[in-house]
C-alpha cells in the first residue's frame, strides 16, 4: 500500500524532472542538486564556489529549507540570484518545486544553478529535480560510516565532498571505513576540503568548471 | 492530494501508536525515542548512558537504520538487548516497525527502551511511535541554527542534547542563536555533553533516570 503510494508521486515527480531537464538544456543551462546532512557545510561549500567563480561563471541559487531564510540571505548578500523555497515541513525538494523556483528565478541563459536541498541524507536522494547533476557532502564530524548507513545518496553522486577536513585532527576518523563504503557504491571522485580554512578547495572548484563546461557541450 | 496520503498513513500509524503505548504501560516499560541528524551522536550517547545506568535500570536497544546493523552490534557488545530494524530505504522509523521490533525484543517489565531513529532531523518528528518521550540530539559541529531549520523535531522534544561540546573550541558556533532558536518552539531542558570526553553526561544521566522513575510511576 505505502510503497504504491510512493511509486505515483515518483512517477508525477519524474515527468515534472523530465521537463525540467528539457526546460533548462534548451537554454543551456547546467544546474547541480546538494545533498547533506543537516549541518554538513551546503551553504558554505556554496558561498566559497561563488567566491572563487563569480568572474568566470554566471550563477544562480536555489535554497530549500524547511522553515526560514538564513542561508538564502547569505547567498543575496554576495548578489547572486536566489530563491528560498520552504517545503513547510516537507522533508526534500520536488521536481515541482525545482519548476517553480526556475520560473521565479528567470535564470541567464548559460548559467550554473545550484540547488541547496533540505538537510536529509536520505529521502532526497529520491526525488530527480531535473538537476544536471549530484554533489553530496559529508562531514568529517559526522563520523566515518556515512557511506555505508545512506547508500542511496552516495550512490547517486557525481561526486563526493568530505568536508570539514581541518576537524579531523581533533575527532576519531575512520578515513578507510569512509572510503571503503563509498567505493561498495560509487565511482564518483571524493574532494576532501574544508570550507572555514579553504584546503582541497582548488580540486573541487576544478571538477566543477570541468563539469559545467561538459555539460553545456552536451546541451549545445 | 499528497497531503491527504500523507493523512491516512499518520492516521493508521497513531493507532498502531496508540497500542504499542498501552502495551508497553501495561508492562511498566519506559521508552525513548531518539531524534538527530546523521553523524550527531545517538550511538555514542546510547553506549554511554548503557555503560553509566546499566547496574541500576535494565535497558534494552531499537536501532533504525536504512541499511547496515554497526550500530547494533556495538550495543550488542555491552551484552545489551539490540533489535536491528532496516528500513529499506524509508527516513523514519513508524510504529508498526516499533511494534514489530517490541514482539522480536521480547523486553522484561519495567525496563527502559532506547530508541535509535533513523539519522533524519525531518521526518521521524512526524511519526509518533508510542513512546514515552523524545529526546533530539544537536551536535555543535552542525552549526548553531539547526533548532531554527528544524523547528518540528526541537518542539517536540522532552530534552535536548547539544553533543561535540569539546570541538565548540574548533569551530565557529553561535550559542545564544542555538538557544534563540530552542526558547521559540520548546521548554524542554538541554544538556551540553561531550560523548568523546564524557563532559556534561551526569546532569543528563540525572535526567534520564528522573524520566524513567515518573514515566513507570505513572502507569503503575
Amino acid at each position: 500500500m505505502e510503497i504504491k503510494i510512493m511509486k505515483n508521486i515518483l512517477y508525477c515527480n519524474n515527468k515534472l524532472a523530465q521537463e525540467n531537464r528539457e526546460l533548462l538544456g534548451e537554454k543551456g543551462i547546467v544546474s547541480i542538486n546538494i545533498l547533506a546532512s543537516p549541518g554538513a557545510g551546503k551553504t558554505s561549500l556554496i558561498l566559497r564556489i561563488i567566491e572563487a567563480l563569480r568572474d568566470k561563471i554566471p550563477m544562480a541559487v536555489v535554497e530549500g529549507d524547511i522553515a526560514g531564510s538564513i542561508d538564502a540571505e547569505k547567498i543575496d548578500k554576495l548578489g547572486v540570484p536566489v530563491v528560498q523555497i520552504n517545503t513547510g515541513g516537507g522533508c526534500h525538494l520536488d521536481a515541482n518545486m525545482f519548476k517553480e523556483a526556475i520560473n521565479s528565478l528567470n535564470p541567464p541563459e548559460g548559467c550554473l544553478i545550484f540547488i541547496e536541498n533540505v538537510g536529509n541524507l536520505v529521502c532526497p536522494a529520491s526525488f530527480d529535480l531535473g538537476e544536471s547533476g549530484r554533489l553530496v557532502i559529508a562531514s568529517t564530524a559526522e563520523g566515518s560510516d556515512k557511506p555505508v548507513k545512506y547508500p542511496q545518496a552516495f550512490q547517486t553522486a557525481d561526486a563526493i565532498v568530505l568536508n570539514k577536513i581541518d576537524l579531523i585532527r581533533h575527532i576519531e576518523f575512520d578515513r578507510d571505513f569512509f572510503y571503503k563504503g563509498i567505493t561498495a557504491v560509487s565511482k564518483a571522485p571524493v574532494f576532501e576540503v574544508s570550507c572555514a580554512t579553504h584546503e582541497g578547495l582548488i580540486e573541487l572548484l576544478t571538477w566543477i568548471e570541468d563539469f559545467y563546461k561538459s555539460k553545456r557541450v552536451k546541451n549545445d
